[in-house]
């Protein structure tokens, strides 16, 4: 929330022009993704179906970089943005490698996680698992057409694509499918990186969960018992000494009494 | 604890109801395990030993059929309940593929999970344990049920079974044992997930143990210090002010006195 | 600390027997460890000098029974005792099983772990480290045993099980080396699952570490705002005593100032 | 930050000239890495070309190893600096195995490592990831030499012992290119013992964020210094009401004083 409020602040325009575009880009992302997955799936496709199949992937292509243009010329400090956007520039710039196009996907998962800010633990554990779900079905696509025709390759069908990803992202790694191509390879590293991070998130949010639910009540209770037995201790003592106090200021009221009466008395 | 007097109060029949089916519906799940477990283990039974167990193992698929079913009527929320219980609905209905039937174990473990709410560290890490001995027990049968027939299959006997297991959970995934066909693969994504779970409670908790060990000592040291330094910097002040205070009014008591001595003696 | 003098406490005899046997077991186990060493690393040795190993390996087993015994006579809640060690009891019960004699070796850790107790994150990770290290040495001696004469094996020497053993530890499992007996598949779920153990005390630590060195500073903020919260209340407690005294030495003056008036008036 | 002061006034010496040879010390350790990968990389070069790498690394190693010396020199407590560098001179003596020189790299790691003392969670994940990249394209380059001519090894190429360094680092493990030499084998190890490291590290610092961000602290944070201020704020007045009374007791005692003169001026 504070992050985002900060960012409104500082860009504005930007920000303004974000919160705009959210939607149709999420929406064009997983229309890309949507049509990719076609065109891997269905390889052996009539050249107009193929035609139009890559026309829509080169429109969303559009989109993006127009989008990317909007937000460069919308932002103050150009510099910052450009070292912050670069993965969205190499996204944009490294689709002509066709495999890699699927990284723009990873654009759905960057707006969701901003979204995703500030939320409670379970929503950024679900929000996780639905970036890996995403990310291993676009991984198991991309190796697919990659490995798909190569000599020697044992990934051949959509099944072995998907169970290779699961084996990879788990950090299982049976061996039984591996890519066998350079490009395959690529996307392989990029998935078993995607896997190490979320065996992080798996165990950080069960390790904070364990910290939250059992670390942080002991620690407070015993805590607080010392601290509380200290303070009634010195409290105590002051009561104590103020007390005295109290009394001595009494008995000296009762003899002024006394001693105002026996002048009283005397005259 | 309050979680659960939470949910008595939001939803008083279901609960109640719960909590008086809870023992038998454990038994249930362990007997339709011992049923499966014995008609895997042993192929070649005589057809009517085979029957006995089939209609054993439907027995309670219609006895947890019932079980959702009532609670389905008991709930106040049914929206919020069919939600919260799609898992408990697939497991009943999936079952019609044999084998997901073992899905329905976990049904047990979901039971004794909502007992562990609320319970120290170390009771969570045996539970956890326990489910996830019982997850690969039934996986090791589901995958020796489906590889064993299969060409070209490397699981043939349980024991193959049993060790795949281990090397999937774990994910040290040697690749000597994998199985080869998809109702293998199905099942083995679902072990490599719950390995990855294993992975997180055991690290979680673990992590947990740290931080409360070594971060709480250290922290309350150095807490503890700060705080009574504080306080007694506090209370060292105050007594020192009323420490005066007491002298002045002493040293004023004894001047009454001689005052009033005075008073007497001049009469 | 505490615990151990809860201990000392609770068990007296059984813990002065502990403290003064500590080293001699630990001595023990090395040397059971170095004689198996020796045993599985020198197959083809003179029978003389096997004999003489066996006899040593025996004399250990000996030891550490006549020590078993011992304790559950010191023990006064003898059922207690029982339970928590059970462990010890299947380490000298299951020797008889050969390759399960290295388990002994886990004694010392668990002798050391009792003194990691209440020690700084970086002692129980030098334990940990050393743990496994001395129990993959175990594993690699085990497997090695089992496996070498087994038909189509791939450990044949030391190298190969140290080897396999690092690949397993980690969960990494290349799957060049993986053991084909039963008792060699065994040894290699025990390690397995030290490598998850392992797996998350470096994570843990790790974790822990973080979490104190940058989640440190607002946790002491957040302990202080309460204990400032519980000052408060004390703070209010004192200062309406304090106005109770100012009331009274108010009223006080004003007798005084009327004695004074009257004593003025008289004359 | 502290710790660096401490270690600053126990060895001044010492600490003044690490702090003046840290960049030529970076620079040495990138340089002899530059020639070693060049070296590995180019198996083929011209004999001139060759002699002159060599002669470069050993310039290198000559210079690490007169800060060693002086360094030992400047020392005060030599026997602490000795066991507290031992990995320093490891790499400076082992170097004569020519696939652990690249050990020297960690050199560098050790010192950034230094400097990220005390600073934010993400420069520690980020020096982390560095260091990794860093130890996979050494142990890359490293295995790559030996494994090159090794008979029926399978990393022949620099591109398979990338893919090789990424499944081991990940513990994913295909096995589809294994190390077949010891020392192959002996680089494996230290770098799956980095994967665990790189992995801990990962969860670790995730789980902190975890803590942190859902631990339920940030909330407290502002209230917390408003406390604190409010502590202080009760002490003042506290002290303000006490000065007050003694004011008054003060006044009453000069009151007293006067009213005796009077008596006594009276008679």
């Amino acid at each position: 929330m504070t992050a985002e409020a900060a960012e409104a602040r500082a860009e504005p325009g930007l920000y303004r022009w974000e919160r705009r575009t959210e939607w149709p880009m999420v929406t064009l992302s997983v229309l890309f993704l949507a049509l990719y997955a076609w065109n891997v799936l269905q390889p052996d496709m009539p050249d107009s179906l193929n035609r139009a199949i890559s026309t829509g992937m080169w429109v969303t292509w559009v989109a993006f970089a127009i989008d990317y243009v909007v937000k460069f010329a919308l932002a103050r400090e150009r510099g910052r943005f450009f070292v912050r956007h670069l993965f969205d520039l190499a996204v944009l710039v490294l689709p002509l490698l066709r495999q890699l196009r699927v990284l723009r996907v990873v654009m759905v998962l960057l707006m969701l996680n901003r979204k995703s800010q500030g939320q409670v633990r379970g929503r950024v554990v679900l929000y996780v698992s639905g970036a890996v779900a995403l990310l291993g079905f676009s991984a198991a696509l991309a190796v697919l057409e990659v490995e798909r025709r190569a000599p020697d390759s044992t990934i051949k069908t959509f099944g072995d694509a998907v169970w290779w990803t699961m084996t990879t992202i788990t950090t299982v790694g049976y061996g039984d499918y591996s890519p066998v191509t350079d490009r395959g390879k690529f996307i392989a590293a990029g998935l078993m990186i995607a896997g190490i991070a979320m065996l992080g998130v798996v165990t950080g949010s069960i390790a904070s969960w364990f910290v939250d639910r059992f670390g942080g009540i002991e620690r407070q209770l015993e805590q607080t018992s010392s601290d509380s037995r200290r303070l009634d201790d010195d409290s105590e003592a002051l009561r104590a000494e103020i007390g005295v106090l109290r009394e001595e200021i009494a008995s000296l009221r009762q003899e002024l009494t006394a001693s105002k009466a026996e002048t009283r008395g005397h005259d």
